[in-house]
């Protein structure tokens, strides 16, 4: 088993079958130690982050399988905190995918212009590029294009299936009480298809319960009935 | 003639026909005494600068006239400075349309990880809200539409516009030996139409000649053959 990347929050290993065990860490992004899913540094390391939030993952792609959404993932192993995925390729050296339901965090520092805070948004998408020297700055569709990161048609793929996937993660939410106002996701190609891939923890969405921002840990409790 | 709004380069008058009056001024957008046509501040005063800049205005908007583009542009008065023009409302507060022909300023630090400096781009169109507190947050056509600030169709039609305009400025600057690298156009709705509003001179444009970057005034005098 080969390492190939060591990321931020997960290492990358390739497997023999052809697919790729993702190792979760115990690392979560951030600022001053304060956890900040949109952070683009590693701000501190939480005890049990990385287990947590493989059981969520797996959670939310089970329920995303049962919903009829094909993702990377194939099964998990939540002794090891490990994942296996199919291999994919990600669009230039990455993209970020943002859904939201509520007008907070950078759409506010952008579009406060127009927007009040915490305004009801009907899962809005947008992209950002994952670049750490240039703070992850947004893109349009036809820049995307234009610099040959994805096509129109793997855009629309991508922004209708980002729909329906917070959709069905919303509602799963709200039956526990919790409402997500925003959710970062990651696709890929697999095969010449458009997939979600990495993971759907809390370390990539801002959920509230009862008016309080949930902690990741506390997700995964509230998620899995622990 | 009622005063009812003053810009950072020109004022704007009431006409008794319904139309209004721009008053060019000296005034140019610049950060630290340095002309820059991105810049959100008014960073030097140059005479003859409001003079030159409706000269080269009169200029392009009979040009685009000649090309069958309807804009704003009714007459031009240079003895005075100032520019008779249709009604016109802004979207929200105002957005600035970019259109682009070589990867440089904005676009290089945002997308710098997939372009060249310099490179040719198609006149590649996008868009910034007006908003200096926000550092005039680039905006998508979802997000636009999502804030109520224009329509889709609305969005096209200012889009093929764009790209028609600043061809037809591309091509005219080539015939004087300059080069169009970017330039930033205004629109607004005039009788639920979209149209060209504003001005189109030096001080919304970056030209290079020779491989120099060249000053608005010397534009003018470019351009006019003066």
């Amino acid at each position: 088993m080969k390492l190939v990347y060591q990321g931020k929050t997960k290492d990358v290993f390739e497997l023999e079958n052809g697919n790729y065990l993702l190792k979760f860490k115990d690392d979560v992004t951030g600022t001053d130690g304060v956890f900040d899913p949109g952070a683009n540094t590693v701000g501190l390391s939480i005890d049990g982050m990385g287990n947590g939030g493989l059981r969520l993952t797996k959670y939310f792609f089970e329920l995303l399988h049962d919903n009829g959404v094909k993702t990377h993932y194939v099964n998990a192993d939540t002794d090891n905190n490990t994942m296996e995925v199919l291999p994919a390729t990600v669009f230039g050296n990455g993209l970020e995918i943002i859904c939201r339901f509520k007008a907070v965090g950078s759409f506010m520092r952008r579009y406060g212009q127009y927007a009040t805070e915490g305004q009801d948004l009907d899962a809005f998408v947008e992209v950002t590029l994952k670049d750490d020297d240039r703070e992850d700055p947004p893109i349009t569709k036809d820049a995307l294009e234009m610099l040959n990161l994805l096509t129109a048609d793997e855009y629309e793929s991508l922004k209708s299936q980002t729909q329906k996937i917070c959709k069905i993660l919303k509602a799963d939410l709200a039956k526990k009480d919790c409402e997500l106002y925003d959710i970062k996701l990651e696709f890929g190609r697999n095969n010449g298809e458009v997939i979600l891939i990495d993971e759907i923890s809390g370390g990539n969405m801002r959920v509230y319960k009862d008016g309080e921002v949930v902690h990741p840990l506390d997700l995964v409790k509230i998620v899995l009935g622990e």
